[in-house]
């Protein structure tokens, strides 16, 4: 059985956290640690993971550079693949520590991976992710930047187009189901058009449920912080799901009764999953991993 | 026929640029090309690569990033990690060009890459390395600093410890016998002791040469700024080696004929090669590769 697990952005940062390295690895761990039903039920694991608050910090680490030092600021997609890099090293640190803790002989890998997107993405065309530093004034350097609401200056906005090819994917799978765990995808990984990188940001859940099409996963795991999804979410007749048809998911989606930017692009990389021979997708927290009634499962 | 090829800094940086995205993507794809005669010979490749100006690139941009920012400055294990990740990219996006112009059907891939050193390793009591930014006085935080000798203020030094160990080397070995061109042990790897990231540099040659041993390699090449090794190397008398037997190759080392920091630690690198099985270590200049006579060849 193979599932990909993609990991929230609590996995790595939890709120009032500033993410100093020993808790960025206590939090990686406590994730880590919540797989571990998963192997013992005898599932062959992908790692996919998010990278919002880490690359927001690389951008502004970069732009801090270059004032300080006189460093070139290296583009997005570049301080994509740092978050890569960085990010599967504390991966394998702390899973490294909870496979021998638990008597697990299972080995972890972690490949950069470049993901594609299409150049006629209608995202290209409504930049929606902000990212990197606020500036007082917006840089005339070609990209899009939108005033803050709050008055905290212009931000530079970046397309969120469609994945529709991994790098290398045949190769995941085919180390998952030798019994590797496989960290790939990291960030929705880094986004090329034809090869070269472009300024995106793929959507983290998205990519992992296209890396769970790709390698013919039979679930796809998507961890968040909240054990279930909910209709009328902390409002008067929230109803936590259990099950959810995609011809329900659809219909809450249409109502907005799923937040954008939280659970809404959650339920859609599930609908994608299993709209293109997923069995179920699962979206919990991790804490809940591994219990037969966990979190809300997604299914045709 | 499995080679190791370790690229040198200037694979990525060449003096008086300041290493901006369009230039480090060109000249690692120069770099690429240049291994293109190998892989027409039917040569496996496993390339190493440094990473020394750009993990000191990442310190100081942590460093600007915590003073402009508050973002926690992270630990150097950490940078090197992300330098892994934006370097394989940047090596993957050049190399596949450099494949598809000129008809070759390898596929690259790219792992992030632990290397072990040993907690009793003489280089832990003599730091050698210096990193990261200046500080007009040595912050009192546990680290060792120099004062640097030319006024610039005082700099941390770390450890340069020997590695010992590659993790998934067996894997990496595996893969490249297939045909992958599989990019390994970035900057030296990211050091660690029994699992745990420790603050150091391992020397990129020596881990390009522990990984060609590991993954029982036939050839070591050892790219560089010049065409061979020479001994009284601009000075009188000033030869160009074609053959350097390990013997000779020690003898030199004593005499102190090579520089430290640069034509020594690659010699010692080839001398471990072939000292442990490894057939010749060729140190060249990357245009020179695929000529029968290229570089210098230390053998046993």
């Amino acid at each position: 059985m193979l599932a990909v697990v993609a990991f929230g952005g609590n996995a790595l940062l939890r709120s009032g956290q500033k993410g100093t390295f020993p808790e960025q690895l206590e939090n990686v761990e406590r994730t880590c640690e919540n797989l571990v039903p998963l192997l013992k039920q005898g599932y062959q694991i992908i790692i996919g993971h998010g990278n919002g608050p880490q690359v927001g910090n690389g951008l502004l680490r970069h732009a801090a550079g270059e004032a300080a030092y006189g460093l070139p600021a290296q583009p997005m997609d570049f301080c994509g693949a740092e978050t890569q890099g960085s990010i599967a090293y504390l991966i394998e640190t702390a899973l490294d520590r909870v496979l021998k803790r638990n008597g697990l002989s299972q080995k972890v890998v972690s490949l950069v991976t470049r993901v594609e997107v299409k150049a006629d993405d209608p995202a290209w065309s409504n930049p929606t992710k902000p990212v990197g530093p606020y500036y007082a004034e917006a840089p005339q350097d070609g990209a899009v930047y939108r005033e803050d609401p709050k008055g905290r200056g212009w931000r530079k906005v970046v397309p969120s187009p469609v994945p529709v090819g991994i790098a290398n994917v045949d190769l995941v799978g085919r180390l998952a189901r030798e019994g590797w765990i496989v960290v790939t995808v990291g960030g929705g990984g880094i986004p090329v058009v034809d090869g070269r990188g472009v300024e995106a940001v793929i959507d983290k859940d998205l990519a992992s449920a296209l890396c769970a099409v790709k390698t013919g996963a039979e679930a796809l795991f998507i961890l968040t912080d909240v054990p279930k999804v909910y209709i009328n979410f902390r409002r008067p007749g929230e109803q936590a799901l259990d099950v959810l048809t995609v011809a329900d998911a659809r219909r809450y989606l249409a109502e907005g009764q799923f937040a954008e930017g939280s659970m809404a692009p959650k339920v859609r990389a599930g609908i994608f999953f299993v709209e293109n021979g997923g069995k179920e997708c699962i979206i919990t927290e991790a804490g809940e991993l591994g219990n037969a009634s966990c979190g809300t499962r997604i299914i045709r």
